[in-house]
């Protein structure tokens, strides 16, 4: 059996490994265009910011082997042409035209062909973008030249241009050597895979740490001088400006399979079954190539990531093999580090569960990651997402300066498996102090849930309170923290009143308006909210995360 | 409705909050012989440590507030009666009768009663116990006495008994203040909830912190002089010491329930149903003094743990306010920090898995707990067990300065929900190089045990490789990592062929015996072990966990 396939960064390596140790006679080549085999494309920014010291570590296995390609032929039996081009698919006669170096060419014959070709930084039509000191951030080629200018501290004001994943993982290597950095954003938040509240208050953070942030900001045009980038034009104003890093995605690299009449799906993506097998059942995609589908809403999405790849290398090798195996599709679970910052997310965030059709139900938990008597203790922000209707958790956000991973690695377990807020509060996960409070935090957040779905308890989001303050709407905005609380900070126009002598004061809050109770967190706001329906008051929410994830102006000291 | 608490230490007052949110009407007493309520006691060890400066810590609130009676009054609207011991129950008549600090006593009516009376540590009869300087850590109290004695630096000679949880816990904080540990265990190895392999690597980072392991060890005395203790008489010779820990373990306090007739289970802790309820449906037991179901088996189990004993107060709460709920039981998820080192685990252990009749298969998946590149990836041991007929998830256990709690917490969701190998392995975890491998630890263990059973991999532990040495067999023992690796450290009687040479020097590798293959972490010893057997080697294994598993004696340098 001859196997083709094309590409030689994750997903092809992988999928050629496992070829040969289930097939072994199987003749496996691997086409890469470029000079390097299986690089860590996500080890990029910590290659930039000098955290990983050299480029080849990125290259390396665990115990420092280069995969070049006589690594891959000599361990792994898989022959490698490098610097070699896949021009052309024959489908009728199996084969595939490459493209040396020196531009001679040749035919490659496969039994099956895999499509791992991978995608490449969205670059959109601005006037502009051809001009010098403004890069993508694909390769390990873009990577050196952005490490090269930072090296010789020739660009002290930066642009990073989109908010998503690689330009919030980049930004702190730039703050690090000294450079002014602006991060302009399309949407009306930065971080679309979070929702708006969450992402607000990681803007908040970015601010804290000198990175300006411009949101709902268009770029239109840049300008320069000798043909190096020296302004970045936007819908906002001009920003002056020495290096540009352009962030705003990737997409999909379907040329060849296009060109041979392969089916591409509704996210411009390879369409492929569970089997990772496209419309022709010799033709394999996989990768950052190829179309995935959502476990929840069984529709496709397009989230390209290393971590997907490898998992649909080995379900293609094993269908080539004549093994049977799928791949369930993916959450969009990710994680990225901002400074001390962790941002993890995994299934639908709020906006795609309702668009999905479900009864919506959601939490805001923040709460120390570890027992709050551990001085590493650090807070941790947590938002469930689920459907009313079954108690199925859909969804999962954390971030803050507390361990958000482990967290979402739980719920993306939990969602795999179906499991409703029920189930989750009653997970046995390990537990001592240097690692979690006796109930963690994913724990007390499907508890929120449970006692917001029971009737328990009813929230309001801080943005909805604020559009009640702005709109005049007459309501008892009730503080329920300690009097030493209250000294530090404070929301302007709240009511202070500590749980403690809510019973006894009632007379001081108006049984005729309504009220939204809130504490730190909100959990002395739900009971003080209890207390208050137990009293006659009729209308009484509880504002969700409470003061610590109010994102609007506080009154301090 | 009157609800009477026993016990006022972590299930009790939760039991009463949640209660009194559930019915605010009901009129609930927490009837607590001590002086303290709601102390976090998995806490102590870092209290004696230092690392909690104040004792107050362990009693408050995130907020600061110490929950003292008067906080529950007025918080919860829960009445506190401290320093009251409950002396009888009168089932017939609904009482439970209560003794005052000045001997007065009273009767409490009750229509629902809760026992949340907790355990005691272990004291077994052993000659001597009696004497001073030898302390249990189970309360304040016992924390206080052993801090005197450390901030003192008047016991330099300190022996823990008990290599369980509490004392592995317990063990950095005397090390820490200088002075010299041992630690005597009674069974083989120390932590009998790991394996005995992942075990004895913990005993082996214990000594390389200085403390010494006695193991198979059986304390028969204590020898004193002025009513002081100086020595531990056991099988194994006698010890000098200023200061002995009984870390023995805990057993449930269930002598109220047997006095009123309250059904005991098979583990001594009082029997209850998954509403909590004992034989008496009027009385509930929650936390340490009741017996758990384990969720696998669904036999009882003795696993007292704060984390469960919040979820337990909860569903009693629910069943007393009328609310459908159940405890669905335990896994025996735990973590703990010794020095730097976590170790966790859940589920089954592999003894208690043949136990239980499964046809068990489990693997070693030693492997960096980030992106090999990043600088402060840290080794993580995990291994997984498995059933091979069904290829459900039964245990995990992880250890090493990585990160071990997120892939037991991950497992521990997996086998709550029946998840196969096949679905672990395909879980969409979020990944980032600084939280994670490409592949997760967890997905690449759950692919050992997929190869296993799908027969393409034949593991051999450690120990079974160290008998056949012992035994004389002969074999061939085939080291494939790279010159460079073999120079730093082997094992005597190995071969050393790397795996990139493997294919040319087939004929120095003996056809006729069997072959058993390694490398660092056995994955190049999984793919020359596929190379062999294309080759037509017919008895080739693959030793579990590499040799940075291997326990025994290596050649250094």
């Amino acid at each position: 059996m001859k196997v083709v396939i094309i590409g030689g960064v994750a997903a092809g390596p992988k999928t050629a490994s496992k070829i040969n140790r289930l097939c072994p006679d199987a003749e496996v080549t691997i086409v890469e265009k470029g000079e390097f085999l299986s690089y860590a494309g996500c080890g990029l920014p910590y290659y930039i910011s000098g955290v990983v010291k050299e480029q080849k570590e990125l290259m390396a296995t665990p115990v420092g082997t280069v995969r070049d390609s006589v690594f891959f032929q000599k361990v792994k039996n898989v022959n490698v042409l490098n610097r070699t081009e896949a021009t052309a698919i024959d489908r009728e006669n199996q084969t595939v035209t490459i493209r040396r170096q020196d531009g001679s060419e040749a035919l490659l014959s496969y039994d099956k062909l895999v499509l791992a070709t991978g995608a490449s930084a969205v670059k959109p039509p601005i006037p502009g973008l051809e001009l010098g000191n403004i890069f993508s951030l694909k390769g390990v080629e873009d990577a050196e030249a952005i490490k090269a200018k930072l090296a010789e501290h020739s660009a002290p004001n930066v642009v990073i241009v989109g908010g998503g994943l690689i330009g919030v993982e980049v930004a702190e290597a730039f703050v690090e050597t000294g450079c002014r950095v602006t991060m302009v954003e399309f949407l009306p938040n930065i971080l679309p895979i979070l929702d708006p509240e969450m992402a607000i208050l990681v803007e908040k953070y970015f601010n804290s740490k000198g990175v300006k942030i411009m949101t709902g900001t268009k770029v239109t045009g840049f300008g320069g001088e000798n043909n190096i980038v020296n302004k970045v034009i936007t819908n906002n104003g001009d920003i002056a400006v020495d290096m540009v890093v352009m962030a705003i995605g990737a997409s999909p690299s379907t040329n060849l399979a296009v060109d041979c009449g392969i089916k591409i799906g509704p996210t411009r993506a390879i369409k492929v079954n569970a089997q990772m097998q496209t419309n022709d059942p010799d033709i394999f995609a996989v990768g950052d190539c190829a179309e995935k589908m959502n476990i929840i809403t069984n529709e496709p999405c397009y989230i390209p990531l290393g971590s997907t790849a490898n998992k649909e290398g080995r379900v293609a090798a094993n269908a080539i093999c004549g093994i049977d195996d799928q791949f369930p599709g993916v959450l969009g679970s990710t994680v990225c580090k901002i400074f001390d910052f962790s941002v993890a997310r995994t299934g639908l965030g709020t906006q795609q569960a309702i668009d999905a059709g479900y009864d919506v139900v959601t939490c805001l938990a923040p709460a120390p990651d570890k027992a709050h008597f551990m001085p590493d203790a650090k807070p941790l922000m947590l938002k469930l997402i689920a459907d009313r209707k079954t108690g199925k958790l859909l969804g999962a956000q954390a971030i803050g300066l507390g361990v958000a991973d482990k967290r979402i690695d739980v719920a993306a377990t939990a969602i795999s498996a179906g499991m409703t807020v029920t189930q989750v509060a009653n997970l046995d996960l390990s537990y001592a102090p240097p690692y979690a409070p006796a109930v963690d935090n994913i724990l007390t957040a499907a508890n929120i849930i449970r006692n917001k779905i029971a009737g328990a308890m009813e929230g309001i989001t801080s943005k909805d309170v604020k559009a009640m303050f702005d709109a005049g709407e007459e309501f008892t905005f009730l503080d329920v923290r300690s009097p030493g609380e209250i000294e530090q900070m404070r929301i302007e126009g709240s009511l202070a009143i500590p749980l403690g002598a809510i019973r006894t004061s009632l007379d001081k809050i108006d049984k005729t308006k309504p009220v939204v109770a809130f504490c730190k967190i909100s959990l002395r706001g739900y009971e003080a909210a209890l207390i208050l329906k137990q009293n006659g008051y009729k209308d009484v929410k509880v504002m969700d995360g409470g003061i610590l994830m109010w994102p609007y102006s506080k009154i301090m000291g």
